[in-house]
């Protein structure tokens, strides 16, 4: 049967030791987390997600979402009122901003609490992680008045809320959108059109759904000029604060997924609907990138929770699944086979697998760090460069993180032989349900042309720069130490990697947009390796200081750092030699002889 | 919609330009089979799996296989009638023994005939794929009795055949077959025991199945020296040849796969069911892997049908499907927005897959034209040649084709955004059936295993070394051609760096197993991409000596050989470089600290 641990040890490693998020408690909402509140806080969601999402997961993927004959949806059994529990404990509300309603906790604590939920039940998790985007955009652009009335609601996730992007005719690009605002003369405006796969907008969860929709004004400028973001909420609240009337707006139909079967994704028709405009007109997307930017962070972190889980069961599997001997001699002599983790090419999917989500959880806790300083330093420049950060790494963490986490989901499936590929064992539900995380929230090739195209350049490579000389200065300050040559060194290669293709995409790549683009994904693998194996570098630090030989945690961390630098590290250099090949080849074929 | 067209063209230029087999046409079948008449056989098997086969691919995947209380299975809606007309059009014989009723074409011809049965309806395809297997497994081991009895019956698949040998306690270790034989006065067995996996193990298509099962004669040796081969038919034949008596054995359930829902995957009771042996007491394995290697081309061509059908499905989406603008300007102004085919990152994603596959149908189709030779050349050096090729390359092709096979499923899922995560668009079906080829047959892992612990030691390295000079022979033979050089080069490089893996694996692999087994999907892959290195240099060579400037076929496969050796083989650099990490980091951690 499949199981679910919470990692919180290697939680608290990052947080604590690696982050030390405990000198920083001269800011809001650190300081009322110290250690030991932190602990408490893991554990309380560890138990949650151990205990009341999990046993949902495959239940919850069997069973999937009804649309009822009135257009309501069903939620699979045990949803309804786990919901009703992640209400009532104020998961949702653990970082959000106090002044609505919310803890204010670090948010780099609600990322460890999010991958918990992610990791033991994603389609669950996505009904907050919608909300939780949707309060944000309000937050970022809603008036007050929008402010009170919705998120105070929706932040503990009372009510629930959608981003409603995708047309029929348009994902990617959403200049095409057709759905239509018309003004009405009390100020609101009335919405029409149809909305395809939304994540959650029609569910038996929340007392009410507040829609975040992109529309067209009519008379507005064409294309993506022209883009407005509207409040639609499936109830009309009265003045008490309660849901009163019904919108006529309602779900047209489910679709049939590949996986993350207990979500309800939607098609939305909006008919004439009541909506209020979000911000000022025509500039809508400008706050929908706040709700995307803040969704992306999660997206990235659902390829490391799936991973996660995924490695939890081939490692169980591994120990419990007798077949073979051992290549060196029987390693148990006693069974009539060993256990299969004595075979190498055993090994090498759980290291792989191991290292690649420890490295990529330092990665997400890291950059959400960034995200705590960028809204709570006093320092401007601090400010400054947490912005620059999380601007540059969020388009890395979405794609390099679900791209490497579905590999991983599908190496832990290999590692179980006949049996992975059937229901029984869970990893075929982990790898469905990961397949979408490449996806939604924007392609990984929109991530690649994001970060090449806009996140680079930015600020003339400000922020890349600043990242080329944090490294530098870590290998620096750190060369005295020894037991660090191997990961220093392997950090020195990978940083000239990065900045080799760097300066390829600056000389080659503003003259020739194309080759900028058809670079853009092997640079963002690179980007990716070298951002690991910074991490690996900085938690090998950590472990160094801390290990007494008491406990062999510390030493496993430094093992598993070298097995990322030997045998996953160098497909940096593959990636760097495959983007310098440039577009020509790429490019060579007429689209009609394809 | 999706759509499958057989890939007749690239299986004429393989077969006829490349392969030249027009000139083996001193062996027997060959000289039946003119170019005419093999073009003719492409373009029946095109329609049989055009028309017939693949509107059954996307249906029989949602109903799947049902088993009725009366313990018999129902396969989807049409598959009989599928089968009616496989059977009735002699399919299956094609290139099977005239002695028994086969065809006796040459088996290069019937793997493209297969490749299209597989990418139409991988699903349905596997019922004959086993059957042949088990009819090969009889003709070697079987008695001339059993090979009249069976072999006939089941050439044009009138009856089918199946492979039993996994049990719930072992799979890749057959040496724990517990499943029983005890011999009867009458010289024939009483086998139980239980099976499980049996693809077809009941259905309602042929009349007969002759399942080959892996047994333990009671008294014998214990492990894998003391496992037998026993014919089990379904119904035991009649003297006049019709099938007779319900033997006792029985579908007692099917597995929930993630894929491959229209192939019914049985477990297997057998309770005091009758049997015969196969061969010779306790040296089943033997004849079994008869079967195994025949199984696991068919297995890795499975990888390259579903690219196939994923990348022509990509490629129309991509040509169809309007989103943004090229970067270099729009390409269509007067539509809304370009095709994406217009944009780089889609490029890469096609040309990858497009890469892949043209080079894989080159690899597989090479090496069964050995496997003819092997079976027909009257020159016994060429047949020595042909038998370590065979050798050699199946755990290549098996792990290396559905490896690769299955990322492109994903890549060419990518490409279609979300639609793809959808079941609308067939090819999320694609990868979930992909899936399975990386396990069956033989785990990849367990090929990798094959490559360097058996085939590359068999004979002091005679296959591999020739191998090396064959392609040292093409590089020297080819040097003068200018056009040549990007894919000598490109080769020679790459075979330098397959020979550098071999070196290491003889200098550190023979004193420490745990270094040959920790290194071997890397080599495996080495391997791979040196073989479609070698592949695309000889497909460019008849390409330059073909283009006679009239059709743009030639110069786009030089142009995708080019994409091949600038994009995707630099990737045999890094596996070098991983598998000279040796075993050390990857066996570091104790087992119960995963």
């Amino acid at each position: 049967m499949p199981r679910y641990q919470a990692p919180v040890r290697d939680m608290q490693f990052i947080l604590h030791d690696v982050l030390s998020i405990q000198n920083y408690d001269n800011l809001p909402g650190f300081s009322d987390a110290p250690t030991d509140l932190i602990d408490q806080v893991l554990e309380e969601g560890a138990k949650f997600a151990e205990n009341v999402l999990f046993p949902l997961n495959y239940s919850g993927d069997k069973e999937g979402c009804t649309r009822n004959s009135d257009a309501t949806v069903k939620t699979p059994e045990g949803f309804p009122e786990a919901y009703a529990q992640l209400v009532e404990s104020e998961w949702l509300s653990l970082s959000a901003d106090p002044t609505y309603g919310g803890q204010g906790l670090p948010s780099v604590l609600n990322v460890a609490i999010n991958e918990m939920q992610s990791s033991s039940n994603m389609a669950f998790s996505m009904y907050p992680g919608l909300t939780h985007g949707a309060y944000q955009a309000l937050l970022a652009g809603g008036s007050e008045e929008q402010k009170q009335t919705y998120v105070t609601k929706m932040i503990n996730g009372k009510w629930s809320g959608t981003m409603n992007l995708t047309e029929p005719q348009c994902g990617t690009d959403l200049g095409l959108i057709k759905t239509k605002a018309v003004p009405q003369p009390d100020g609101s405006y009335k919405i029409t059109g149809q909305k395809i796969w939304i994540s959650g907008g029609e569910q038996d969860l929340s007392e009410n759904i507040i829609h975040l929709v992109l529309a067209r004004i009519e008379g507005g400028p064409e294309g993506i000029k022209g883009i407005s973001l509207f409040v639609v909420p499936k109830h009309i609240p009265n003045d008490d604060g309660t849901p009163g009337e019904r919108n006529s707006l309602s779900c047209g139909g489910l679709e049939e997924k590949m996986g993350i079967h207990g979500n309800a994704t939607c098609v939305m028709n909006y008919d004439e609907a009541t909506g209020w405009l979000v911000g000022e007109e025509h500039k809508g997307m400008r706050t929908m990138f706040v709700m995307m930017n803040e969704a992306r962070l999660g997206v990235g972190l659902q390829g490391l929770a799936q991973a996660e889980i995924a490695y939890q069961n081939a490692s169980d599997f591994a120990r419990d699944r007798v077949q073979g001997r051992a290549l060196s001699g029987p390693a148990a002599p006693e069974k009539p086979a060993d256990p299969i983790i004595v075979h190498p090419d055993v090994r090498r999917m759980l290291m792989d697998s191991r290292a690649f989500v420890e490295g990529a959880r330092a990665f997400i806790y890291w950059t959400a760090l960034y995200g705590d300083l960028l809204h709570k330093s006093p320092d401007e420049r601090v400010r400054e460069k947490a912005g620059d950060y999380m601007a540059l790494m969020t388009p890395v963490l979405k794609a390099f993180l679900t791209d490497r986490g579905f590999v991983t989901c599908s190496d832990c499936l290999q590692l179980h032989g006949g049996i992975g590929y059937t229901q029984e064992m869970g990893v075929e539900q982990y790898l469905r349900d990961a397949r979408i995380a490449l996806i939604y929230e924007g392609t990984n090739g929109i991530q690649a042309l994001d970060l090449v195209g806009r996140k680079l350049a930015a600020d003339s490579g400000r922020a890349i720069f600043t990242f080329f000389k944090e490294m530098d200065d870590f290998i620096g300050e750190n060369s005295e130490t020894a037991e660090m040559k191997i990961y220093l060194d392997a950090l020195g290669v990978s940083k000239k990697q990065l900045e080799e293709g760097t300066t390829w995409l600056m000389q080659n790549g503003l003259s020739n947009f194309d080759n900028a683009a058809a670079a853009s994904t092997d640079f963002l693998h690179l980007f990716g390796y070298t951002a690991l194996a910074y991490m690996w570098a900085m938690m090998a630090k950590t472990a160094l200081e801390k290990d007494d030989g008491s406990d062999p945690y510390y030493a496993n961390k430094l093992k598993t750092g070298r097995y990322f630098i030997e045998r996953m590290l160098p497909k940096a250099g593959a990636h760097l030699e495959m983007l310098k090949a440039g577009s020509e080849s790429m490019m060579a074929l007429d689209a009609a002889d394809f």
